[in-house]
């Protein structure tokens, strides 16, 4: 079993979805990241920070989850960031109404040290300045390190960006950033100059349309699972990145092989996370209900056709 | 092996991509659709009209793929359908130009005596009402009924397209037309739906971003392969019905098992169709090339998860 450090934001989030809406509630990549990785029962420490507003009850529900929270710095009279979004219709584009940083905005990372020689890092969506003091912060290079990014640090902080692209082995990114990126259109194309930039393995992330692992000339592709209804989205590509993260944590195989099968427990996950608002779902979730959801999975994309 | 009735336009197309433009060249529904079943050496009869422009080249080509064209009628002095249209950037949405009905304004289709009692009736993008009285042609009800329709008939047919609906036993159609066709945003539901109108089997085609097979409770995805460039997505989701039923037609089994298979096949194709202009790259496709993109298609979606 590896050992993982997963750094990013822990958070309020008020949402609003075409189902209805939410006051603050728990949110955050590093949560989202956090909650899926502990579906494996790996061990884990999150890098994050929260104000004195933070509520007992989420750093308690983060503990029961046996995640290791001592590096989850809790800043006195500090408020903690604070995200508040808007879905419309299709759920596939979101509106920002309101982003506070508060405490985030003088954040210093810093990784437990027995955490500093953990086999996998999971450089959890934030500003590229942070990721890159905690890729420093590791006394041994990680085995696996895995970047989840957003638009906005293309716009901001471009050279900060790159540098930590050059340094992962994973990237997970969504389609239109990966276009942003490169400026290819062609998702084959934008893979191939991202593995340029540094990462060996490329995860495309489609939303309701899948995503994609690129290695070198293979590519694996996952669906995502087609649902009646999505009711949140929030959070999907975190859990994503989570699902995979732990499922190799657990599996402890970094190979293209392995990771086909790590693309399917983070589309799994997600499938989960966006049945409900928040996290919600991800906190009641069984195994049973996992291993239900896989054998959709091999159902809905396995065929027998005899090659020639 | 099961004989197929197809019926459809035969056109000129003139396209434009961002990749470049073609004078009038041979198109249409149910020309995609003959040359994609042609593939698998099936028994298959094209019904549809053309005008005595049309070149006695295109009907070499399609005589020569052993496509049964004595009920494609040729009317004297009459000009042959024509469509021409424009794909801008992402390739994803098409601007119609012009469109010209000529000889289809009249046409009364004749399936000939000796398919009356086809297996499979492919009913290609056309008028509702023709598709209706192609049905009644048949002398035996097919075992298998297989419609594409569009927008359009929609918009202009309701009542009628709604009637073939209901006599048939599979449609296929863009996620867009579905829920249209609908009302219903969730593809899953949409399907639901569509089924309570009689196919028993639904695919939706979401374009680069695959299709999906819906029968009862079960669903079955293909992704479209990722491709480095698509450079005219004319006639691919014909391609895609005509491989469908092409296997179809080979295999004889109307299960949905034997669906998912179809399904990948008419993936297939279509990668290749939307690989060069019109129907060029259908020409020249050949046997070992389907079958290397079938061992693509398995690795990109096949993977080995022990169910616990």
């Amino acid at each position: 079993m590896s050992r993982l450090v997963i750094v990013g934001t822990v958070a309020f989030d008020a949402i609003e979805t075409p189902f209805g809406k939410t006051d603050k509630i728990l949110g955050g990549a590093a949560t989202y990241i956090g909650l899926a990785t502990s579906y494996f029962h790996v061990d884990a420490a999150l890098v994050s920070v929260v104000g004195s507003d933070f509520p007992q009850e989420y750093l308690d529900l983060l503990k029961s989850r046996n995640l290791d929270i001592s590096a989850l710095e809790v800043i006195e009279n500090g408020k903690t960031f604070f995200w508040s979004g808007l879905y419309q219709n299709d759920l596939n584009s979101r509106i920002t109404r309101e982003t506070q940083l508060n405490v985030l905005a003088d954040f210093k990372p810093q990784v437990p040290s027995e955490y500093r020689d953990a086999e996998i890092l999971v450089l959890g969506n934030l500003h590229p300045g942070i990721q890159l003091e905690v890729i420093q912060q590791m006394s041994v290079k990680p085995e696996l390190i895995i970047l989840d990014t957003m638009n906005f640090w293309m716009e901001h902080t471009w050279y900060q960006l790159i540098e930590v692209i050059a340094q992962v082995d994973v990237i997970t990114i969504n389609d239109e950033e990966a276009r942003q990126l490169t400026k290819e259109y062609s998702l084959v194309e934008a893979a191939r100059k991202i593995q340029e930039m540094g990462p060996r393995f490329v995860v495309i992330k489609k939303g309701e349309h899948g995503a994609l692992l690129f290695h070198k000339e293979q590519i694996f592709f996952a669906p995502a699972l087609p649902l009646k209804e999505v009711f949140d989205p929030t959070g999907a590509g975190d859990t994503f990145a989570g699902g995979f993260a732990g499922y190799l944590a657990k599996s402890e195989k970094y190979t293209f092989e392995n990771m086909k099968n790590a693309v399917i427990y983070g589309s799994n996950l997600a499938s989960f996370c966006v049945e409900k608002f928040g996290t919600e779902r991800m906190q009641t979730l069984t195994s049973k209900e996992v291993q239900q959801r896989l054998y959709q999975f091999k159902n809905l994309t396995q065929f027998e056709i005899e090659l020639t």
